[in-house]
């Protein structure tokens, strides 16, 4: 077998001399603004997969497509094993980015990638770009360091193009591909790991619904002096369904919200109360001053493993300088909430339309308009490739690997349902990377790292992966 | 005495045959843009304040003057009556409007007027430069049908600049001129009646305080999937602030707020309830669908006579296209309330602030800044300077004239506090006449009512205007 402190050190020279010219790889992917939520950048996002299919294909993967979608294109590729018995791994990551604008507060161009003290800054740097680029630089390493022709899986790539926009049309591409996506194991790499000091696998990620409610009140805005007080305010019903949303507890007050929801087993929550956790730290990667959410919950197990509701925006009637005493003819909310295992989307969904049209007062018209959803995902700890990740990630790591979940979102879950392969993890980005924010970073140490466990482990899942 | 149909006639011919002139000259006022909440537009202010002075020394009162303030300049004119024991009268008005883009949904250019169905289309028309400007005609008619060389009355005005800001300097620049602005009775014409068929007279006018509530959470817009749920959200927070402002019965729930309110008595109550009140068309003209208000009180009773609080802007993280999946770094509440009879500005200014910081949790930074402050002003309806205004409105009606209050405010109080005489109201807009709205108009048959009515009123005070 192959995991040996000789495989190990080549691994790590090959990563070491070909890093110069993969950054230079990444920075001119970096370039490519490929905002899926902005349809002024639509081609942007097919350049971005048009380069990706190049790069995989001058990687020496013999199948590079593009995959079109009614919204923005993946990219798949596949390089076969050569052994008719090899288990077959499908990665998963996406190449479209989120909104970025200098005046957000980026110090420099989001789109004009820049290297500062080991890290790397640019849109898309850790979410998703740079942890889809890794897996190109571990597959190289992987064959150079075993001698192989070919790698010890049958591995695939599906990188989406819309998933910051929340994946709108990735259920139908992979139940329209599922024949040529078919796997053994789904590596989902677009999450994170607790710290550049504690590395760790993720076990599970929160799905998402989010919405767009617009209230129309008076038919144009009139003077709050003549009319106020006697009609209904669109902007103040925005702002009681806003305050509804979470009871005095901070729990979500949607009648049916937590219906099925997977509660934590005191292993998890042991497991998640021995991590590092250091409150200053993280409200400083939080860029904020307090904690605040569900009682009877700690700040790991309100972000991993409960389900919330958040106001993402809220606008309505006058935002200019000074004063107009008016009551505003329209106001809207923009809400998101996170899932966890257990939540269906759908009843979810129906919970929050069902609520909304009860809560209005006569007078107040409103339409709610869902952007897309996530489903959730958990992976058992016990699994047996999981703890082939695990293994991967101690090798390149030289330090134990623990476990977290991911707050955030992404299509993982779909994969399991359509592809019938259970999901696991590999990410190595860090809280303070700044996904979605302005300055968004990856450390490139820890990219490096990440190559390096993309290289071990797929002939550690190739020994050991199969259930 | 001068109350006598040949007087009535003869004013009625001068309005008329003076007409044409007088609305080419108000249309000439209308078209210099004196919006004074935007700092862009001071120098307009000033102009349409030199175009009064140079329209009222036109129309022969002997004194017409610029009255600057750290703000916007005010208009001051004075005729003197020529009696030694004259009665004196402050008349007073505003010639500064709220902003007005074409964009907000004006049919035509809001600063250039358009007569059309006989009425006049443009920003300020009613509120308030039309009904500054009925009495120089008003006076004009006067003198002519009465053949005086000057007012039976020392007549004196006062057209402020600041009024649709809150006026900000308004109470330091009558107490630094209190000595040029002494009088008996003032005369606000900056109020409405009830209709062209049902002519009022207003007696009292709501106060205002108006506010801008500023939230900060996360130092930075941040990820909601990784952060969401674990901090404050400075967006749910503002919301929660709107919604708590009122309680289940739509009451003002900020502790202290009701303090000193004047109830209503059975009289006004049965007053308010005999005026021909259609609530669909109240409803039209407030381009509303449906009444809500305080519980226990009637329509009229909520605008006219109940305190109020009005969320009139609200704005917190994203309002573009689509989503975005963050926890907004700020938000923004703009609220005003409206004041009655009883309510203390400043008290009410304090409750507001312990108020926001007692809802807020930890965590989010806030800060208020008060736009202004109006305070509340009524006079009894058995004033005999009051019973003159309803005699001279009946001359120029032909018709019983009513009693009504105006829910909007007006620095109406200011001037009965620091002059020490009573405050009456002369107005002839109507609620349709769309106020701080687009497509605000006036109704040129008032227009000229109004006139026939200043022209009527300085006699019937001279003889009975004294309490």
């Amino acid at each position: 077998m192959s995991n040996t402190p000789d495989t190990d050190n080549a691994v790590r020279a090959y990563v070491d001399s070909h890093r110069a010219a993969f950054l230079a790889e990444l920075s001119e992917w970096l370039r490519i603004p490929s905002v899926s939520a902005d349809p002024a950048r639509a081609d942007d996002v097919r350049r971005s997969a048009q380069w990706l299919r190049d790069h995989l294909a001058a990687t020496g993967f013999p199948v590079a497509e593009i995959w079109d979608t009614p919204g923005a294109p993946a990219v798949f590729a596949e390089w076969p094993s050569g052994d008719p018995d090899a288990l077959t791994v499908l990665v998963y990551g996406h190449h479209d980015v989120q909104p970025a604008d200098r005046e957000d507060g980026w110090r420099t161009d989001p789109f004009e990638p820049v290297i500062e003290d080991g890290r790397l800054y640019a849109r898309g740097a850790a979410d998703d770009k740079g942890q889809v680029l890794f897996h190109t630089l571990g597959i190289r390493a992987h064959l150079s360091a075993t001698g192989r022709g070919a790698p010890a899986v049958n591995l695939k790539l599906l990188i989406e193009g819309e998933e910051e926009s929340g994946s709108p049309h990735f259920p139908e591409l992979i139940r329209a591909h599922a024949d040529r996506l078919a796997c053994d194991t789904v590596i989902v790499s677009d999450t994170g790991m607790w710290s550049e000091d504690t590395p760790t696998v993720c076990t599970g990620m929160r799905g998402l619904v989010d919405c767009q409610i617009d209230l129309h009140g008076p038919g144009q805005d009139i003077h709050s002096g003549s009319f106020g007080g006697a009609v209904p305010n669109p902007a103040t019903e925005a702002a009681r369904l806003a305050a509804a949303l979470h009871d005095a507890d901070r729990k979500v007050a949607i009648p049916g919200f937590y219906d099925g929801v997977v509660e934590l087993t005191d292993r998890e929550r042991a497991l998640f109360a021995e991590l590092p956790f250091d409150e200053a730290d993280w409200l400083r990667t939080a860029h904020s001053r307090a904690t605040l959410g569900e009682a009877g919950y700690s700040t790991l197990e309100r972000i991993w493993a409960r389900p919330t509701a958040e106001v993402n925006g809220i606008g309505g009637g006058y935002q200019g300088p000074g004063g107009k005493t008016i009551v505003p003819s329209a106001a809207q909310l923009k809400l998101s909430f996170r899932l966890v295992a257990g939540q269906d989307v759908e009843k979810v969904q129906a919970a929050v339309r069902d609520w909304v049209a009860a809560q209005l007062p006569a007078g107040i018209r409103h339409e709610i308009t869902y952007w897309g959803a996530t489903r959730p995902c958990l992976t058992p700890l016990d699994h047996p490739a999981l703890q082939s990740v695990v293994r991967a990630m101690g090798r390149a790591f030289g330090q134990e690997i623990r476990f977290t979940r991911e707050g955030g979102s992404g299509p993982a879950a779909d994969l399991q349902d359509v592809l019938g392969a259970p999901v696991l993890f590999l990410g190595i980005s860090v809280p303070s990377d700044g996904w979605h924010a302005p300055n968004e970073k990856v450390e490139l140490g820890l990219l490096m790292k990440g190559a390096e466990t993309a290289a071990h482990l797929w002939d550690d899942l190739a020994e050991n992966g199969r259930e």
